[in-house]
């Protein structure tokens, strides 16, 4: 193995001009979706825009953070469940697939290929970005890019090839005591989570973000500046109104 | 890079008795880590089961299937609010994460440590099988596993080193136009849908499996056996309602 890229990879949110050929995309995909999929159902569809009128569609649906902007390519990972059905239909098989619990079992497909493609892109020499958005502006998304009923955006990556920056080194990690349980899951004390999370408040680059933001702490970054709770209940309702419109409804 | 690795993988049922060191199991975690994560928040928490009397408790959950029974671990990757909640309470910070979109980040999150320490963890030697069956049985798991609130079960690994089989190669997967859509997402035609899945429906073992249980289609064994509507509908009314309970209410 390559435990070296594993333990020094980081995201990537400039590139270069490089360009990013179809047929590298296309092996990248072909190993990728050797990642375990449920049942070998494949609940997934993975969708590769690089043309620039469709990329201004899917930008604003990112908020424009810049390492959307700056990618060539942004690669959207849909739970998908109309390609299975659609088999089904010419089967004479009755699916029964429009529910909460296939809809996760589709999510964990994408999500697995996703960081199966993400790794395969990044040993090939390409930088990923993660964008978060995916699934807060499922609607905005699901237009520029046609998709069907059942199915569902869960993430996006910016894809490109990495601007030099050698002094980028991997980003800081909890310790793995502090994910990790043996056995069975041990709450945490107060000294744990302080222990934990100190190396993190330290970090001049966080004390900045702090100071500049005008919070005490840096947890107050995190919960009323980059994920404040309004937003997050917002963002909330339309991706359950999405999912339920796109023929997953809910069962509350 | 490794390109036959990524396309040559395939799921472990089978185990050895060669045991599987904690310190294996730590250094793959330790890279692990290094998934990409939301906000660097690291939403997750990973549960190693290596004792026979709480994997007595697991297996039931896991409808006791051969892989969960036979592997000596059982790596239960759980969404995981708990701890980032903690570290904002001891930072006077007033977290609003109690709802889906924070959920579904930690879905995501969980997912891609999940993939990512099953990679590293074959490209160590190991073997492993996802358990689908983590989202259907969450609250028989969180029992046995001590989840506090805002933890919940989402995917988990039968670990180990697997038995020796030369004979078995990588899955049957789709052809990369099926699943691959350039720049937006173009609806399937009956050829199309015919054309994939043709290959699959034409295994001698899928032709053995539909024989077997007496249906007329390989998509009739997948909706009348394996995921029948009934079934779905009961573990999406368990899980949502756990979900909920754990402290992620749905907006509906």
């Amino acid at each position: 193995m390559n435990p070296e890229y594993f333990l020094t990879r980081h995201t990537v949110r400039e590139f270069s001009a490089k360009e990013v050929t179809p047929e590298l995309i296309d092996g990248i995909v072909e190993a990728a979706v050797h990642a375990p999929t449920t049942g070998n159902m494949q609940l997934y569809s993975i969708i590769v825009t690089r043309d620039p009128a469709i990329l201004a569609r899917l930008h604003p649906a990112h908020f424009n953070q810049p390492a959307a902007v700056n990618a060539p390519l942004i690669v959207t990972f849909c739970a998908d469940f109309n390609r299975f059905e659609h088999w089904c239909r010419l089967s004479r098989a009755s699916a029964g697939f429009g529910n909460f619990q296939s809809f996760m079992s589709a999510v964990i497909d994408t999500v697995a290929v996703t960081q199966q493609f993400a790794t395969i892109a990044e040993l090939s020499g390409l930088g990923t970005c993660y964008l978060g958005t995916a699934t807060y502006n499922a609607p905005m998304i699901a237009e520029a890019l046609n998709l069907p009923q059942r199915v569902v955006p869960v993430a996006s990556l910016a894809v490109g090839f990495p601007l030099d920056d050698a002094s980028k080194g991997p980003t800081h990690r909890l310790p793995v005591e502090a994910v990790m349980h043996r056995e069975r899951y041990s709450d945490y004390s107060d000294e744990a989570i302080a222990r934990s999370y100190g190396p993190i408040e330290r970090m001049p680059e966080n004390r900045h973000f702090v100071e500049e933001n005008g919070k005490e702490t840096l947890a107050q970054v995190f919960t009323d500046v980059r994920y404040p709770r309004a937003a997050n209940e917002q963002f909330s309702k339309l991706y359950y109104d999405f999912i339920a419109k796109a023929g997953f409804p809910f069962p509350g």
